[in-house]
């Protein structure tokens, strides 16, 4: 495949909403371009159409319609470097097509599933609540500050959502021997209990859970999947760590068990961004407030860039990508995130 | 052996510094009734001397110098419920007679070990410091506020001390997949590099670890094992987990690194508790304060009662304890730890 | 998608060479047969194109070609249950139409990791031979028999190709704390690195490794891969496992070279089956002699027969298949294997 | 206490019935003779009196009574390099002089788990039979000869004993994903529990193992503890791994159930070592013979040597030994066990 081309595959680069450096690490940047003909069109993306007919690998989410794409002969593939699918490229002809239609989400996972374990031991322990107590000379030593804390050794935990978080978040939750229900409507039992999980609907997880990890992306179905009513269902002083969307749940009735002392909640997603100054949320006592960080940090967007010059390498080699994650035609057009930036 | 005792083998409890209830739950309670003539002289320690004579065992730690084990003809075991060895036994002469010294670390590892793993995670990734900073309505969102964000994953790792709290702490570590480098005094390196860790001197420990978990008890020898040369030794930007004693460190060449910007740390445990009002610690950004919470939770204290039981039971029956941690005849009178109370 | 059928979504069963009750067991067939509208024609494989017109998915593999493809607008899903792909279906046109092509390789792949873990197992510690000993009268007790025994703990591993088959190994061989070498032309350091291995060449696996495991399946790169000067860069007494496709290995060398004393191995797939009857293999000592039976074990078969109802039930409610393998456009046609029967 | 010696302290060698080299690899035995003032009695054991009144050590099971340990005022330790505690030590009277009575046993563990891990395999998928067919030209391929082949995968296992091999074993069987049924009398249930499996009574473990790996040792209590009654409660089929002493077992009974093809099983352990030239159990086609081959390989020996080693350092630091077992005062005289040699 390598050879169709006389000299090196003409890669273009659209990193937006990233600047380049973002992604791509100077090595990362340099082997890229030292194994193909880069051409970095972030502050000139019109220039795209030129390269268009000569293109083997678009890095990045521009408007890739139809007839745009039928301008492109000899594309393999689309490498999407921002986290979400949004419709301006038109997926079915890159599937009719062979295209490659290539997601970063995996580079992400790492990163948000060691932020949500950290944010549900502190639900558990009360760490952030206890040092904001400290700062205001209000500590309690010892057994005094404890009584609500709990271990996640042997806990009820349910997973909404087995997706790219969930895989990467299992693995960390498993030296703690938990007992694990998991709810996946796109994934069967087996695969569930494969890994070591219970299968259950999600009545049974929200009712049987200590703490509860909201990983669900947001689709027609998944919007406020988690309502008034499936909150209530949770056991009292359960703990929510809502990292993935925040539409999946009716943020104002969670807010309200937060507030009333009924649940604790971690979040780290917001139905706006940022959040109006006066918001009651930035005043709740059990809530742990984090401005949607539980991905974005170096070492993942790093990752994105290592991800794209090796899957790129492969296809080159007419082998297929292996590190990022291959869009499902069911599914691309389904999910409704927003842009994050 | 049990069928020394006429009827049940007489059982002493002195549970102080806690109340009875916090370390037996009721069934805990009731299975050590049923099995044992169970004395509780929480109210009246003195009434101990009148039952020494009989006594099967001791749970707790009144003084017991020589002259007062040797009217304990029958004593079996002391069951220390505190976490600390005091010098008001004599354990020389217990350890002639047989009579089994036990503690109760590990009933705290799993405790400490998670909360532990949940500092480091939110030191790597500023969770309480961008709650702090959301309550203020100066949150970042997304990669703004990531700069000095990083991954377990991969990290390099510090164990300072492989005791029981290490023992617990390294199967949460392993997910991680960290490169761990360990020094332990106490323990060959055979015994280190079995358990997956790099056997190291402090020194090499200090200049390669990101993440320095502070796990070592307190001795003539570990007294200001980290002072301000060592730490003078760990690279820019890392960060300190302190979850065992205070005295290990010299805190105010930890604070004055802190307070400089050089490390961060997370401290549970304190020089003085309470902390004075005004102390400057209440007031470092690139901390995070805890007051000595790590280990003392509901379910670690009930740990504590089912071990109780569960040894009483098995030295009853003629066999060794197992769920204790049997009182090495070399170490006991070495640890300078304070009462916590 | 469902709702397109009027009734119940065609199948059509072609599951030769097996018997479909080896494939399905009661319960999944009844799965099947209770949510589509299934059509055996294992004894009247002909009927197909009477049905092709309104078939949903085709399980088994009849011939294919465009042609027929074309007769059959509504297929959504060739189901290959025997486990090689055949040059007998235009993939090609399944990719253009949309149509997954699935493998069942992963049904098979603990079924052949639990092997080969058993036949290492077997090599390091003689367990065949000294069965065969005991039986003739000529067992060595104790410390006689195991001059040559050697732990997997701690030992230096190799893997050839990283697939199906060693993604199921590796977590087996794990708990060992081996070094593992990994050589997989097909995959980026990365991957291998991420999953705890080393990532080399075929020069460094063979020269540093005690267990080799051949794991890689038949393309023309791979064929004699290991030929006899690649065997010989093995370390003296080194053990080789072939458990993926006899024309891997350099046949003859490999015997020559456990005839010669210099290596041992367990072999499972052979270059005729059967083999001659006065084939020398026969006679080797430090070999174990294996008739192909690593993956077909019956637990293997009816999860082909999981994976195909699940991933039907999946296709047909909109959702992309999980279980089976989907096939890579770049690979389906390379692979070498014969058919297994 | 180093500075108790005013010289290097002084350690007596009596391995028998080990050769000295075969404990002691060159680099334990130059580490061990440039740190202490070894005087290697092998071919002179009687030399022992004269060195009693300075030995700080005794490597080996010499006729340790009362009177003799009397004579050696400054003996701390006693290191058992064979497996087994004999009466010929007086154990009591080193307990109460504070003499460690340190046993070996760990040393074999890791070579005993390999092994029993082996011959389950080899039993769920008659690995050492099928080569037997294979030699005699009975081969039979693929499908043909897994008719009862199974998976340790999601198996239900039960472990007879959870000692030092029982704790070898279980991380080598948790990447099965099995159920795990236990039975100890020794341990209470939550350590069981805490480990991940599920204590049981031995009858609930028999009606409900398809493997049963036994791992007892033998005492008054466990001898025959699995009657022709008990093993009669074993499900149809199912098999049994015999790796750590003979008389835990009712040997005739066990054959008979082989014998009948009701159970398959594996045995290392024998009643006589070595066993009759013409008896039966050699030419049964559902048992795998092993002459008590599991523990002592190579690695073993000299890991007893290395364990000799770091714990005579660490007592000479006035440090408790880490690496060898102590002895349980209630357990070292219960032990039935006959020599190895």
């Amino acid at each position: 495949m390598s050879d169709a081309w006389a000299a090196k595959p003409l890669v273009a680069v659209l990193a937006a909403p990233h600047p380049r450096a973002r992604i791509f690490a100077a090595e990362s940047w340099q082997e890229l371009t030292a194994a193909f003909d880069v051409h970095d069109l972030t502050d000139e993306p019109d220039r795209l159409d030129d390269l268009l007919p000569d293109s083997f690998a678009v890095v990045g989410q521009p408007d890739l319609p139809r007839e745009r794409l039928e301008r492109a002969p000899r594309l393999r593939a689309v490498l999407n470097v921002e986290g979400n699918f949004y419709p301006n490229v038109d997926y079915d002809a890159c599937f009719e097509r062979g295209v490659h239609v290539l997601g970063c989400g995996p580079a992400y996972a790492d990163a948000v599933a060691e932020f949500a374990l950290g944010l549900a031991l502190d639900l558990a322990r009360g760490i952030t609540r206890e040092d904001r107590a400290f700062r205001a000379g209000q500590e309690h030593y010892v057994a005094a500050g404890n009584d609500d804390a709990f271990l996640l050794r042997g806990a009820q935990l349910g997973l909404i959502g087995f997706g790219n978080l969930g895989r990467a978040l299992l693995p960390l939750l498993q030296p703690f021997r938990p007992t694990i229900r998991t709810y996946d409507p796109w994934l069967p039992d087996d695969v569930l209990g494969a890994a070591g999980m219970t299968p259950v609907t999600l009545q049974d997880l929200l009712s049987g859970s200590r703490v509860v990890f909201v990983l669900a992306t947001v689709t027609a179905e998944s919007e406020q999947l988690l309502g008034r009513a499936e909150l209530a269902m949770l056991p009292d002083d359960a703990c929510v760590v809502l990292v993935s969307r925040a539409p999946v749940v009716d943020f104002d009735a969670l807010l309200d068990e937060v507030s009333s002392g009924r649940l604790r909640a971690a979040i780290d997603v917001w139905p706006d961004e940022p959040m109006p100054a006066d918001h009651i949320a930035r005043s709740l006592d059990r809530l742990i407030l984090s401005p949607h960080r539980a991905g974005g940090i170096p070492q993942a967007f790093h990752q994105i860039g290592r991800m794209v010059v090796d899957d790129l390498h492969l296809i080159s080699r007419g082998l297929p990508p292996v590190r990022m994650q291959a869009a499902a035609p069911e599914l691309v057009t389904r999910y409704r995130n927003r842009p994050v930036r």
